[in-house]
């Protein structure tokens, strides 16, 4: 009966107090879970998701070599995987959770963007959206006030940037949470 | 092009925290936001909501004679009106919601139970339920393992309570989240 | 693992054609259904429910008399229930649903209204919204664009109607279906 | 205010006789729809939206070499564009769709798969999935009760095919729409 469930959402909509949330819900009635975060997140420190209202917790890290069927048979009585900053899994890892999940009853709770400042789907998002078996969105709004859906990456001068790397490695690019209309005005 | 927006839960879902989510994202971009809680609710003392992760904030209080038009009437530049234990409100404060949802636009976002320990509706989510624009439910799980949509109360041995008062002064009622089967069995 | 869903509308949304479609998914699966209607909905003659777009077929009715746990007991190897115009059902015929979900692994599916041309809820979809696991909006649009979520009522000029019975025999009201911000302002 | 909508599900949920249903609602408005279907699409015969339940239109087709901006722009007045098999969509033509949607305000509704019978997306999907402002799935079951998320090829053995090409053309491939664990079991 356990399910792959992806929610997904804009930046900055409060996907990772969400998670943290969900945790405390699970720890408070005695379950234990396992939450991962991905390595190249180094916002906060590494192996950490942190709250934009203060909460945060150490958590372990994946990156593309993480098997996440070892590390489950390794630690029976799991209730729950928890995933931060999901667009990063590979494929086959969000294979794996799926996997997992309808042959183990094993639950996984993936938390993520959809898309890049290019609109375009990362690796992890576009199988968690191929293969979740629920999928929510977290609302957050457009400056304009509609609902925020994309990414958008600016400049120091606050202007749209559509050419770059999908990830910037030292994190300096900004970004906004922008409605579909406000991304294509730009 | 505001809504009314209801966002419904089992008891410790992680409704206060979201809307403290919520309230910190309007207010990262500048804008204000009116926050108010029931004046019943004591858990945590008066004018507080709280979440279970450890943020909270001192919130405006409603109770029956709160006009929620004259109180707006009286701020003007509230981007968002955010009401914590809404189940609470009465049929003519969601009324008013409602109206300013569409004649002034604007937005409410109310976050509630739906139904009291006997499955019955309170007057705030009756009425949250008929006209809200959006309704999404905050999902928590049920010890076992299915989605929690109801709230059971319990006595000092863990058993099923069905008879008593819908809210109990004093706050010694415990309370479990259960999904119907749990409920139904008792 | 059965649920009560409640699917509800605003009307001319399609419900009735949602639900053809369903018992015709089952039945094309080798399952058999029981399909329900209001007595008193003579829109288009006793006992039948009907899709705008052609397709009908003649189905159960149910009154404020009617048995549904008597009515599965006679009747073993039911995959689902459905019902249309289930705004009608009275709460105890909702709470035998939830029960019949939960205790016997019989799932309902119930298409409805919320409210009335006043705003306010039926008795069965009040109880529907307050029991049901899994609520689904069917949207349908108001003549402005928005999506409609009120039922209103127009007298022979276009006119809304404010005052009146619940349901009006002989059928003769008309309703538009409207967005919030259409119904306030009339 | 326009909004691109993905409705997604598996296989004979209704998705066809779903979007008759918004044609119609619109059209019986007095609005005009612009409908479209897959080329590649012959079950029914070529241009043609069909229904189980019966019903069926003729509208129009599209391939990899339709330039849904200048068909609009040759027909002012269009209230929405509907589109059937919308997993054949090019990803350029759904960033056409969005584009439209959000600097012209011309809604688009697309019904399709998420994915093909080895759990991977299709063009259309993929692109849908990243960019819709709106997402709905519509839900239908496995044989075993759960609900259906997957499309799995069969042979005439009733047995999981897992290679072969995305699209079988002739039509002679048989599928079924299973939930995730009988499509990982098998």
């Amino acid at each position: 009966m356990a399910k792959l469930f992806f929610r997904y959402a804009a930046m900055n909509a409060g996907k990772s107090t969400a998670l943290l949330q969900v945790a405390h819900n699970y720890e408070e009635r005695g379950h234990r879970v396992r939450i991962f975060t991905a390595r190249l997140d180094d916002r906060y420190g590494h192996g950490r998701v942190t709250s934009r209202l203060g909460p945060q917790r150490e958590v372990e890290q994946f990156d593309e070599h993480t098997d996440f069927v070892a590390l489950m048979d390794a630690t029976p009585g799991i209730a729950c995987i928890l995933v931060d900053e999901a667009q990063f899994l590979s494929k086959p890892q969000v294979v794996q959770l799926h996997e997992m999940a309808h042959l183990r009853n094993l639950p996984a709770i993936c938390y993520g963007l959809r898309t890049d400042f290019q609109g375009e789907l990362f690796p992890g998002s576009a199988t968690l959206l191929a293969l979740a078996d629920e999928m929510d969105e977290m609302k957050t709004i457009c400056d304009c006030g509609r609902k925020a859906t994309m990414n958008m990456r600016v400049d120091a001068n606050n202007r749209k940037v559509t050419q770059g790397a999908q990830v910037e490695i030292g994190g300096n690019a900004r970004y906004r949470s922008v409605c579909g209309r406000c991304f294509r005005q730009g």
